[in-house]
């Protein structure tokens, strides 16, 4: 029906310089009409969404599926506020980040350009067609928008209007491209589009990740699940424990940074763990735990293993009662996600020791879990957050969408200046 | 005859958090000893390089590649001083690159962490044995280093030195593994330990590049070819633009900063041309040129369209005049391969328009191509020269085999008060 993802990369590759040397006040000028135009296509947005849900309702999704895809004109207020947000964020593109003169006279910076062209493959949630295009947009780089079949609609009515205000800009629409085909050889297709996509960012669950792993030949950085851990040390202050405990585990239990599953250290375990599932079961969350803790509270499922590397995404969590420390950062390191752990101590020894020895991409000290997030980590807006180790590790603003690069200035110096006479 | 790929890496991944969790003074302790073992075992490392070299020349290698694979005294000192120097440089673990307190009063730091494991998968020179094992493990990371056949018994004499010095101080050797495996099949296995290697850097020629896309189910950070392009702008200082091309072309022709292309203005071609061919081919460097080129010198071989494309790595250089700043930039964009670009100008606009249209990895305005090294752009030492847009784009040093994680100190705070009361 439509063009080939070959060819709607091409025109995305040449629009991409256009947009790479755009000044900030014309990028933040091109997002406020993106937001207004959000707005003034309310209507149709909405009623299209309403197609998705419908859709989503007679396939018989899942209720917290349905409520991630359907919009409300609360809702898409938000989405468009989002996308002025990000315009008054510090323009990332020209950031000189180191500025040197050598020995020799020539002057050498560091600065920052878009990275290109990126691929957004994703699912569910049509709020990331807006927030990624115009992240994407604002660190000078074109983008390529390949949305779940779920969402469909929903992302088309939002792609046309972000398009609509690019055109309106006079600049090119092939900047903000919605990739249309929905079948998975379209996916296949543009990750092996090795001489155009610089960068491919997977927003979803295990099979679409393993999938993009499995077929990429584009550089890749995953946006995978959020098995994250809170560990309640012998020192930790039930009452802060608990907080974060109810804070990370029920007030969004379908997000990556909502806790997965506790750790209790076997001394606080007693007088801690009772009053803790208490309160969990009365928010309606199921308790999954190992035989120490099924011994100190009633109403709780035995644990299998599996539930120890289960991102539950639901009002469920795994709880295992640990000897020490050292045995609860073993435990994350073998079932973690990389994502984020939170320990809650009054130790500051112990605090030390856990941050230094996971490699995850956020640990929180007595904070929740749920901090672990582009907006609330001071990064303005975030396309995601990535778990790959390499370019950016956990919540991704518009800086990880640029890369720096050398400028370097002199007056004909050479590096033989004997030779080269 | 050895241990499997997988097995290699499992025992590497077990000794990484060892060598994430090291002292600066600890790493810089080891480096010394790694340089010094390298000065005790010379005659051994020289011995086994002497066997790789002979059977070069038994295989009728090219000259100059024979020379890339040869170690003397002096060379092999190098290699042990550039060990030394790399424990002088700050160590880039542990570093705060943001440190902020949010308006709820979590106190939010980005802080520097190792990338975990890195395999090293090269060709031809020795030395970055010793150079990517020094930096990979300064940067707290551990590393396979899967090398060419061609340098095999030089390779495993360096490592055992290194190795050597490892156990002396008391740390796993698996830190530094060679992979011995000479089979194809080793690098393929390497490629797709997609849950133990964090990052791959394949760094050498067309086919091995190729390869390693085609399979890398792991991240991956390219050192592909350097088509450097010295463009020569209407208002070049004509003195100083030919220092940089004979600089630039003959002083060390078989490296990636090397130029490879000479584009000049139509307007300076005339009086630039013919003596600037003429001192090429003194120095015995080939010149394949277009048409208007060939009418205005002597000696000129036609180009053919590859030429512009080609990285020939010895004396050869491909010339062409163009019309104006903007074909120059359309050449380049065209045939170049985004490692480094040099413009010779007196004009300053035409010098910003220059790095602003190209996004190659360093872009030099009057300096020598020379220069896009990481010793010489102040990173103290080099691992290689990115040509992958993503992480780390031109020369990496230490800081590029590190990641920036979050790490965040709270008392207590949560997203929803209200709810986790």
């Amino acid at each position: 029906m439509s063009a080939s993802v070959r060819d709607l990369a091409l025109a995305a590759h040449e629009a991409a310089p256009v947009i790479a040397a755009l000044s900030t006040s014309a990028k933040q000028s091109a997002l406020r009409h993106m937001a207004d135009e959000l707005d003034h296509q309310a209507s149709v947005i909405l009623a299209a969404n309403m197609l998705d849900v419908k859709a989503a309702r007679a396939a018989g999704r899942a209720e917290h599926l349905i409520d991630r895809l359907r919009l409300d004109a609360t809702r898409l207020a938000a989405v468009a506020n989002a996308v002025r947000a990000i315009a008054d964020l510090p323009d990332p593109v020209g950031q000189v980040t180191r500025n040197e003169t050598r020995p020799n006279g020539i002057r050498v910076a560091r600065v920052r350009i878009p990275l290109g062209l990126i691929a957004m493959i994703y699912e569910a949630r049509p709020n990331v067609t807006a927030d990624a295009a115009a992240l994407c947009f604002y660190a000078g780089n074109v983008v390529l928008l390949r949305g779940g079949s779920e969402a469909f609609n929903s992302n088309r009515a939002i792609a046309a209007a972000l398009c609509t205000a690019l055109r309106a800009q006079g600049l090119p629409e092939a900047a903000v491209t919605l990739i249309e085909d929905l079948r998975r050889d379209s996916v296949l297709e543009l990750l092996q589009l090795s001489d155009l996509v610089d960068l491919a960012i997977p927003r979803g669950g295990e099979s679409l990740i393993r999938f993009v792993t499995e077929h990429a030949r584009v550089p890749v950085i995953k946006h995978y699940k959020g098995v994250c851990h809170l560990y309640v040390d012998a020192s930790a202050d039930a009452n802060l424990a608990l907080r974060l405990l109810i804070d990370g585990k029920t007030t969004r239990p379908s997000v990556c940074n909502a806790l997965e599953t506790l750790l209790v250290h076997a001394d606080s375990a007693p007088t801690f763990l009772p009053p803790a599932i208490a309160a969990l079961r009365e928010r309606g969350v199921e308790v999954r735990g190992c035989e120490r803790t099924q011994t100190l509270a009633t109403g709780v499922v035995p644990a299998s293993e599996d539930d120890y590397a289960e991102e539950f995404l639901d009002l469920v969590i795994a709880v295992r009662v640990v000897d020490d420390l050292d045995a609860a950062i073993a435990h994350i390191r073998r079932h973690g996600s990389d994502h984020t752990e939170v320990i809650a101590t009054r130790d500051a020894a112990a605090a030390a020791r856990f941050v230094a020895a996971l490699r995850s991409a956020v640990v929180m000290v007595n904070a929740s879990s749920r901090f672990s997030d582009g907006g609330e980590l001071g990064l303005g807006a975030e396309i995601g957050i990535s778990t790959t180790r390499l370019h950016a590790y956990g919540p991704m603003g518009a800086e990880s969408l640029t890369i720096e690069r050398y400028v370097v200035h002199g007056d004909g110096q050479v590096r033989h200046p004997a030779s080269a006479g």
